[in-house]
C-alpha cells in the first residue's frame, strides 16, 4: 500500500475531528495553562476531543499503526507507520476567535513524513501533500499547490508565529533575516507554512517546534516544490528550529543567514 | 429614514463588493508601493474594483450622499451622510493569502458614526452594528454580537496588527500595556476589532489609522457593548491613536497606562 491510498482515510479523520473540534471555536470554554505559572499555553477541550476522534478511528482502522499526539502522548510509536497529530496547532489563534489554525493529520513510515494535511474547518480549507505533489482543497478550490519561486529577500515575504518566541542568538538571527525581506507577517502557526505552500509567502522561520506542529506540513511543502529542514539544513521531522522557502535560492541564502 | 434601515443597502454593498475584490485574493496580482520607497504598502486591483462598485451602487442610490474611500478619495463630504469605504482593510494580510483581512463599510451622519459593517468574503462572516447592537452572520450564525467583560490585564487578550507600526514614545506605551496582559496577538487590522465585538480579545491598540479604517468598526464596536476611543478618551471617527476595549473598566486601565 503506497502512502497516496491513505488520502481518503485522512479526509475522513479531518471532518471527524473537526466536527469535534468546531463547535468549541468561538464558544465560552475554559483555558488551562499547561505550564503552571509560566509561558501561557492554552489548551481546550477541542483540542481533547479531536485528538480522541482521530485516535479512536486510527486504533480501529490500522490496528499496528503507532500514534504520536500533542495532547495524550505517544504509543507504539516503533510501529512501520506512525500517526502524528496536532488536533488545534495554533492554541493562541483559536482562542482569540481567529481562523488561522488548524488540525494537522500527517503520517510517517519507518520515521519519515509520507502524508500530510492541515484542516482549518471553519473555512473549510484543506491542504495536503504527499512530498511529490501538494494540493488545495476549500473556497475557491481546487487546485494544485506550488511554491512561489522568489530567489531575492528584497521581493520575499516571511511569516512567523512570533518574534517574541525567539530568545538570545536565536532573536539575533531571525532579526537579521527579518532585516533584509520586504515584509514579515506574525501570528499564524500551521497556516504559514501552508501559504508558502500555496505561493502566497517565500519564508517561515520558527524554533522550539515540535514533531507534532511539524511533520504533517513537510509533505505538503515538498510536495508543493518548497523545501522545509532545520536552520542548519538537516530533517525537519524532528522539531526543533524550522526554516522552510519557496524555493531552493531563497533557503541557502536564509540559511546562511541564519548561521551568522 | 433611520440608519438602521440602511442595513439592507449594505449588505448588497458587501455581496457586490465582495463580488468583485475576491478573485483578486489568492491570485497572483501585481502590487505597487503608494509610498514610492518607504514602507511597504501594497495596493491590489482588488481594491480599486471593490471601492469602484460601492462607489457606482451608493452613486446610484443616494446620489446626495457623500462618499470617502481609500482608493478614490472625498466626494461631497460635507453631506449629511457620509459613506466612509475601505475595499480591502488589511492589505498585508490580503498579499500574503491570510483571510483576516476585511471590506470595511461606514455611514455617517453629520459626520458622527451610525452604520458599519466588516465582511470577509473568503470566509463568508459579515459583522455589523448601529451603535445599539451588533451582529454576527456566517459560519456557525447567525448571533448577536457582545464583548467580553473582562476587568483585569491578568486574564485580558490584547491585539495590534503590527508592534513594529508604533514609533517612539507610542511604542513604549504600547508596551506599558502590553507587558501587563496575558496573551498579545499581532496580524489582524479590522479583524481584531471585530474578534473583540464578539468577546473573544479584550483589547486593541493602533496608530496611524485614517478615518476609513475605524469608522465602519466603531457602530459594531459600541453596538456590541465596548468601547472605542482615541488614546485620550476622544472620538475615534477621526482615526490616528485608537484604543477599543470590551469593558469600561479595561478601557480607563488601559488609557491611564498609555499616557504614562
Amino acid at each position: 500500500m503506497s502512502a497516496v491510498d491513505f488520502g481518503a482515510f485522512v479526509a475522513d479523520l479531518a471532518t471527524q475531528s473537526g466536527r469535534a473540534i468546531l463547535p468549541f471555536f468561538r464558544a465560552l470554554h475554559a483555558t488551562e495553562d499547561k505550564s503552571r505559572g509560566g509561558v501561557f499555553d492554552p489548551v481546550t477541550e477541542g483540542d481533547r476531543a479531536g485528538e480522541s476522534v482521530m485516535r479512536h478511528m486510527i486504533k480501529r482502522q490500522f490496528p499496528a499503526h503507532g500514534v504520536l499526539g500533542e495532547e495524550f502522548g505517544s504509543e507504539n510509536t516503533d510501529a512501520e507507520y506512525v500517526w502524528v497529530l496536532d488536533p488545534i496547532d495554533g492554541t493562541r489563534a483559536f482562542i482569540s476567535g481567529i481562523p488561522v489554525w488548524g488540525t494537522l493529520i500527517g503520517l510517517t513510515r519507518n520515521g519519515v513524513p509520507v502524508y500530510g494535511m492541515m484542516h482549518q474547518p471553519f473555512s473549510g480549507e484543506r491542504y495536503s501533500g504527499d512530498g511529490r505533489e501538494a494540493r488545495y482543497e476549500g473556497p475557491g478550490g481546487p487546485k494544485k499547490l506550488r511554491t512561489r519561486q522568489t530567489t531575492d529577500f528584497a521581493t520575499a515575504t516571511l511569516m512567523t508565529t512570533s518574534p517574541a518566541l525567539f530568545k538570545g542568538a536565536e532573536a539575533k538571527a531571525f532579526a537579521r533575516v527579518e532585516k533584509e525581506v520586504r515584509l514579515s507577517r506574525y501570528g499564524c502557526d500551521c497556516y504559514a507554512y501552508c501559504m508558502l505552500a500555496a505561493g502566497h509567502v517565500d519564508l517561515v522561520i520558527e524554533s522550539g517546534l515540535k514533531p507534532y506542529d511539524i511533520v504533517a506540513l513537510i509533505p505538503i511543502i515538498e510536495g508543493a516544490g518548497g523545501i522545509v529542514t532545520s536552520w542548519d539544513g538537516g530533517s525537519a521531522a524532528g522539531g526543533g528550529r524550522i526554516l522552510a522557502a519557496g524555493s531552493k535560492a531563497l533557503h541557502e541564502a536564509a540559511m546562511a543567514l541564519l548561521a551568522g
